[in-house]
């Protein structure tokens, strides 16, 4: 057809399954384990129908943001909030990603970066990791049009540790930088404190992971005001009301109690530690994770064939198939009955 | 600042105002006045806090879809849904106006329009509405890169009749020709039966306006299969999930009721009926409205001095400082009781 000429085309990213039976074990898109705060619960019997009827606007949207500023202690016009860190994500690279220079990430990330950069059009170079994974400071210094890495990585799980974020940012002054904290409430340790020496410096995280609320989409960046303001001029320039009204008021209530929260990844760095062993018994390393997942090789059995026998039982991991990663499954703490599950399949799988 | 050479930099669109205080009559962003129907209401109280930590999938994102299908006499892979029909626009102008001809579209039409043009470096020419705010057709046969409008127009509320549209989509075989169709359910003819001849057609509708659901956030589009798989190949590479586990199922509720939706949009089409009749005996000119507001201006007070006075009596309408424009108010249809108060207060403020 002669229209499909003007169509901007593309190869969207996958997302992990999301099988549609009870009684799967679902360890294949690091969801929690454990249900929202019990705020959010009371929230939900607290929306007003009526209250539908009109766009989703202030005060609620300003509660959220002024919630998420007093928790983190940065100013509220410090906050982005968008529909999941994707939609964050893909705002800033719209929006601070606009040079004629290639933007840098690391060659096993997130696999989301490199279909940003293709639909906006942006120019991009990969990094490769070292053998262990690591984001290697060196690469990073050199002229670029902006940097973006996960901390801690994804799918490896692996900690950049503050001095060396920071190394990477003061080297970078004049771009932005883009710190995708998503898994960061598992033991790391976050970027924010650098927020007051640098303005170049975006952090970004979700309520999808550490505060089981994937299926609410709340995603949030920090930044200095200047950045903050660029950002929320292009999403104003996309779509005035992207947080709906159910959102903005249960949000509120998954930041607010902080100890469940902090109860909550607890338990499931607990059950990591815990994966730690029995995985290692079973054959399998792994390079130490800082995510609520394990980035796990078995020494003789390949990965494929892994993830393919936990699906026959049920279990479902993540595999990619792709270069330097193609032997390993990315396996979601669970709770630590469905990792019990877990073990027992593995021994009839590869034990021995 | 060095960085902020690489920002996409932006005028955003400005949204009506949202004021934070009880007692106002709000008339400025075209909601409904009536709640939702009431399915939504009871869908609420059937939401399952532990669901929000999972992923928004399958079942639900199809459930959607299909009843949206169902509901139209189309396919399910003829339906595209997003975070209001904002996000469907900006995503349909991303993904099919990606050439280099100008896309075409009225100069008084929605003001987001340029605002998306502007924010994808899409080349645009607006093309003059005629004296009685009509669009021109032969102004659309030219070569272009694709075309799009309001059916009723906004903030007009002027309807192109079913064959003038058909003439425009019929004449531009070649580019994507999109009809938004936020106000088609006031008394408008859907260009929808047109999708069975021509796979160029993209038609936009909304919940926010005649389904009562601003607050929700959700709009979608029908057209044909290959444009819907365009469209969601563009929004995969940009979120996988935009639509939250409440916006699905609550979502679904609103559609079922078939009888309660025509009820209130019959109940806001005699209102309008009456509206026009007082704001006649009032001095006010306007076009035939077909669209949830009557776009007015008065014999002798100009629209700003009327604007400003409403307000101060608690009265939102709205109004632009634009050319053409700037001496008409866009008065939301309210209920009944909302548009006596209006009429009393254009009593004190420009009768005599």
């Amino acid at each position: 057809m002669k229209w499909e000429e003007n169509v901007r085309k593309v190869v969207p990213y996958t997302p992990g399954e999301q099988p549609n039976r009870s009684g799967v074990i679902k360890l294949n898109t690091n969801e929690s384990p454990y249900p929202p705060a019990p705020g959010v619960a009371a929230a939900i019997e607290r929306l007003v129908p009526d209250r539908l009827r009109l766009y989703p606007a202030f005060p609620e949207q300003t509660a959220l943001a002024a919630e998420l500023a007093g928790y983190y202690h940065v100013g509220t016009d410090q906050i982005f909030i968008g529909v999941g860190s994707d939609d964050v994500l893909s705002m800033a690279f719209m929006t601070f990603f606009n040079g004629d220079r290639p933007i840098l990430f690391p060659d096993i990330t997130y696999s989301f970066y490199d279909v940003w950069a293709e639909v906006y059009g942006i120019p991009y170079e990969t990094k490769a990791l070292d053998a262990e994974f690591r984001i290697r400071t060196q690469d990073y210094v050199t002229p670029n049009g902006g940097i973006v890495f996960p901390n801690p990585n994804a799918p490896t799980g692996v900690l950049m540790g503050l001095a060396q974020v920071e190394e990477i940012v003061a080297a970078n002054r004049d771009v932005v930088v883009i710190v995708d904290e998503a898994y960061i409430d598992f033991g790391g340790i976050s970027a924010i404190p650098l927020l007051d020496k640098y303005d170049n410096l975006l952090v970004v995280q979700t309520f999808s992971k550490s505060r089981s609320m994937a299926g609410m989409r709340i995603g949030y960046a920090l930044g200095s005001p200047q950045l903050i303001k660029y950002l929320n001029d292009v999403k104003y320039s996309v779509n005035s009301y992207t947080l709906n009204y159910p959102t903005l008021e249960l949000g509120v209530e998954a930041v607010r109690d902080k100890a469940y929260f902090e109860a909550c990844c607890g338990r499931i760095m607990q059950t990591r530690t815990r994966a730690e062993e029995e995985l290692a018994k079973r054959g399998f390393t792994f390079p130490k994770s800082y995510g609520n997942f394990i980035f796990a090789s078995h020494k003789s059995m390949p990965a494929k064939e892994i993830f393919e026998r936990l699906k026959e039982n049920d279990i479902y991991v993540r595999w990619w198939n792709k270069e330097r990663i193609d032997n390993y499954l990315r396996i979601t703490i669970g709770t630590d009955e469905q990792m019990e599950t877990l073990y027992a399949a593995l021994d009839q799988i590869c034990g021995g």
